[in-house]
């Protein structure tokens, strides 16, 4: 049980537009130093989450890791939480919104992208220390709760836009829908580790539309 | 982030049987020493993974921990790996094999029962520990590779007496059915955290047996 298997956590790509987006009230410019120490703390938090899990990525082992003083990393997040959740969004940005013209087109571009994100993004490795932390730490929980809502947003929009087409049955439950689409996808990702494939994604989504 | 959430860590039930199924050539009745330090191991086991994850569950800890005896611990297992799947295995035991008469009988068994075990069991809060550890470490990864194999024995034996009852086309393909199945019930537990009713389960097996 030594060998340990390489995760790539590489620096957070963080345009001023992110790093200003906590502070609506900051001058347009940010300050390029803020800049880089945000970059800096995010790294090293994706570092120790690869590392140790989330419960050994405190603010006190980011700050030691960074370099970065623990009263800044507090002036931009007020816990461990939001830190290690904005971390990820720097890895795994939202995709956006598909509009190919067709419910099919548009789930299996989300579907496709979500498949490519977990299998070969930094983020697929390190998702598993999110589920863990969630269920070991309530406020973690409830952080990655709102998280998964926020992430569900694009596939309820396009498959309410299905419903208004009349893709869907008018008495389609939505949320069952997103469980049916994405789980054969995290299964195959990490319980059965059979190859995610663009036909499978897309024999999932004529599967549900099929049978809905 | 303080707040833990309580983890339910019975002491693994482990029958006579269970103790000695790992020596076939061991005595009918097996030393009651051994099966009570088998228990306290597994259980320890079980407490360390709950408490810092399978990285934290080295054998050093857990032999600290139940107080059983290092070399006692090698004994019975080789190294790290085949005890901690030792230790989920007696907290969620291998489900029997439905045999209701029909497909969708057997699979709403199996699902039903996946769903309780996810939901309520204590290896269903353990879980994303052993995803986590598989993302890790290879040898690990492998393990748990070969124990999912093992774990879906069940329902690719009953979808492929539905093959051969003609209730699924010939060309089929039943492991991405097992993904199909299985999938939106972990992503219901894990990342959407919707309640796992039965009617769900069951609406899951319709979908996917319409449109196989």
């Amino acid at each position: 049980m030594t060998r340990a298997r390489t995760t790539e956590t590489p620096e957070p790509h963080l345009d001023a537009g992110a790093a200003a987006s906590n502070h609506p009230d900051a001058p347009e410019a940010p300050d390029p130093r803020v800049t880089r120490s945000r970059q800096r703390t995010l790294a090293a938090a994706l570092d120790l989450v690869a590392e140790r899990g989330v419960a050994g990525a405190t603010i006190e082992a980011i700050s030691a890791r960074s370099g970065v003083a623990k009263t800044t990393i507090y002036r931009q997040w007020p816990h461990q939480g939001p830190l290690i959740l904005d971390a990820f969004r720097a890895i795994a940005p939202d995709p956006p919104t598909p509009n190919t013209g067709t419910l099919r087109g548009d789930l299996v571009v989300l579907l496709g992208g979500l498949a490519d994100a977990l299998r070969s993004g930094p983020a697929g490795a390190l998702m598993p220390a999110l589920l863990d932390a969630s269920q070991r730490d309530l406020d973690f929980a409830q952080l990655h709760a709102q998280e998964s809502v926020r992430r569900h947003q694009p596939v309820l929009a396009v498959l309410q836009r299905g419903l208004q087409r009349g893709e869907l049955p008018a008495d389609v439950d939505l949320r069952e829908l997103v469980d049916r689409l994405a789980g054969p996808v995290f299964h195959r990702r990490f319980i059965t580790g059979l190859p995610l494939e663009p036909s499978f994604t897309e024999r999932v989504v004529d599967g549900v539309l099929r049978a809905p």
